[in-house]
């Protein structure tokens, strides 16, 4: 059952993911990082993406070198006034994330920390909001991929609307997957990445901002490669990144937003991402599983079950058989209670989930664990 | 004479480059970066980078996502003490870039200016640090590719040493092709990209540290990307990057680095680098085009070459008849005379070199310039 040595599994994970031979072919040739061509690719990526959340005029798409977090980090050092304060609304890893690169970069924050696996809730939001008018901006994850919890993003955004406050959204794990209508919901400015649900490989971050805050952003990051004010003049001035760009990471990004665009957009990769998300769930249901969040307030992007009550069950080793049988997943984070995760992302579809539940009650068999439930609560 | 649409020049430029097909083909595969063989992918290539530099035991490679400006701030936000003061001794653009750097960090440095066709003069900077016991370290370009310089980075090295200075060299474009022993130069750190001599694709900078300097080095940072120490401190814990890796690019340095090795490591690098240098300063010095430097102060790296005096040289048009031909050149970078410069590295060899020079030849009888040779001077 070994996987020969040149055989990859699928990565049923957080990313980076599995990706489409298509994306992956794009990567084939060189770029001049200055030449007509590549401007013109960079040009037609930052459109498109501003396109998928509705931006128009008011808003602009600035690429990044690095890792999703590049570009979390860039936008905060760039769009928190010196004299603002931020409200982090943290349920997870990524929203403490958050906390600390603000922390760190010396700015005045908030750390509002909820449980993990409960979304934020926007009525308190409104009544912390309302007590502290310091709070300038809130900064919140769309999807918190430590537990996979969807928060409500219209909500958070109404109240944010409401008490005239910008709202910062790292978007990472949902961007191209879940609705979001920028100038609709009055997001300040949303972070993500190439490597997630637009299914690009990973080296590109972005921020979509309004470009009423980034006119106000000048000088306000001490980092000159994190400066999404500085990031944007270059593009402004000449269409060119100001530093050499991961030239073939963003043709293989070009490659995957076409896809993403012929297989139905926002709406196609949403249905396909419920159906692999509904496709999971109930199939390790079967097989005696829980999952740690209510379906309710599941995102279709990466499911935490809990781990199994059987003494035979160990991490390492369900994850190793599984790896064997072609299928990556991923441990838990949570601070709680013990748990692995699954994701139903990428380049993958219900008949590759139905394969790795499949695996997965192979290996249970193999390990001799009868069934996956938990311990009682 | 206009090429295909699909058919690609080869970049004559300080990068991005021409790759080799072996190079990028390497990127044809998805993986996990947590999995264990995307772990000793990483190790692999952390240990190969710090043995092309000698670093023994004493040195650590950390890996960084972005470009090689990036991996500069991340050492130079790390490295520098709080209350240490650097000297940056420039003579181009990159050296004038480290200052910037600095300057936004709000750390103390001393920005040393000489002209952009001589190199860093040791015994002026041994002068400097005797006089000025402030300056803990010295920070140097290797090659400054604003005009293609070979700074002298043995007499440098000696006269930190012998100054008792720390020295930090932004070895972008020389590291993989000059040698440089870091242990017997005493050097504190070095930054390169993936995407120069060593002929990857771009996406992944790299710092080559001490670990005596490194483990001084918590905290220091601002920025939670741009953070060495705490880099170096997730390689240590678990051979993983902090935040997703570039993971096709990676995969693409790793086959460059076997590439690397299996021609002659550095020295065979150097000598074809010196051959496809050579050739080209022949060649055009044959059609009148005079270089900016002297032979014995030139690296085999980029060459800056003044722009013809005929009337009828227009850089753009020269620039479009050489694209078109399959050769992109580059923009000349100089504060003072015009220019245009060609690159001597990538995955090209003294032929194509002298397919350019013979394009460059048909270009000029094209727009009607009688000769390369540039205005009296």
């Amino acid at each position: 059952m070994t996987l020969p040595d040149d055989r990859v599994p699928y990565f049923l994970t957080p990313g980076p993911l599995t990706t489409s031979d298509a994306t992956r072919n794009a990567m084939m040739r060189d770029w001049g990082s200055r030449d007509a061509d590549f401007i013109a690719l960079t040009a037609r990526v930052r459109d498109r993406l501003v396109a998928l959340v509705g931006g128009g005029d008011d808003y602009v798409c600035l690429l990044l070198q690095g890792s999703g977090t590049f570009a979390v980090e860039a936008a905060l050092a760039s769009l928190i006034p010196p004299d603002g304060g931020l409200l982090v609304a943290a349920n997870g890893a990524y929203g403490r994330r958050l906390a600390e690169i603000v922390r760190r970069l010396g700015r005045a924050y908030t750390l509002w920390e909820t449980p993990e696996d409960r979304p934020v809730d926007a009525v308190e939001l409104g009544r912390r909001l309302a007590a502290d008018t310091s709070l300038g901006q809130v900064a919140v994850i769309h999807c918190e991929t430590t537990s996979g919890i969807l928060n409500p993003l219209a909500e958070i955004a109404e109240v944010c609307a409401e008490h005239g406050r910008g709202l910062l959204v790292d978007a990472m794990s949902t961007f191209g997957a879940l609705p979001i209508n920028a100038p609709a919901l009055s997001i300040e400015a949303l972070m993500a990445s190439s490597n997630k649900c637009l299914e690009g490989v990973p080296g590109i971050g972005f921020v979509i901002a309004r470009t009423s805050a980034l006119g106000k952003a000048e000088g306000r990051s001490s980092s000159l490669s994190l400066d999404l004010h500085a990031q944007w003049q270059g593009f402004e001035a000449n269409g060119q990144w100001r530093f050499t760009p991961p030239v073939q990471v963003l043709a293989a990004l070009d490659a995957a937003l076409r896809q993403h665009a012929a297989a139905g957009s926002v709406a196609g990769r949403g249905v396909r991402y419920a159906a692999n998300c509904q496709a999971l769930v109930s199939g390790m249901r079967e097989l005696g599983f829980e999952t740690l969040l209510d379906d309710a307030v599941q995102a279709p992007i990466i499911v935490t079950f809990r781990e199994p009550a059987d003494p035979n069950y160990d991490f390492a080793k369900f994850y190793g058989a599984l790896h064997e049988r072609g299928y990556a997943i991923y441990p838990g984070k949570l601070t709680s209670a013990p748990s692995f995760r699954i994701g139903c992302i990428g380049a993958i579809d219900a008949e590759v989930i139905a394969g790795a539940v499949e695996a997965v009650a192979n290996v249970l068999a193999e390990l001799g664990i009868t069934s996956g439930a938990p311990p009682a609560q």
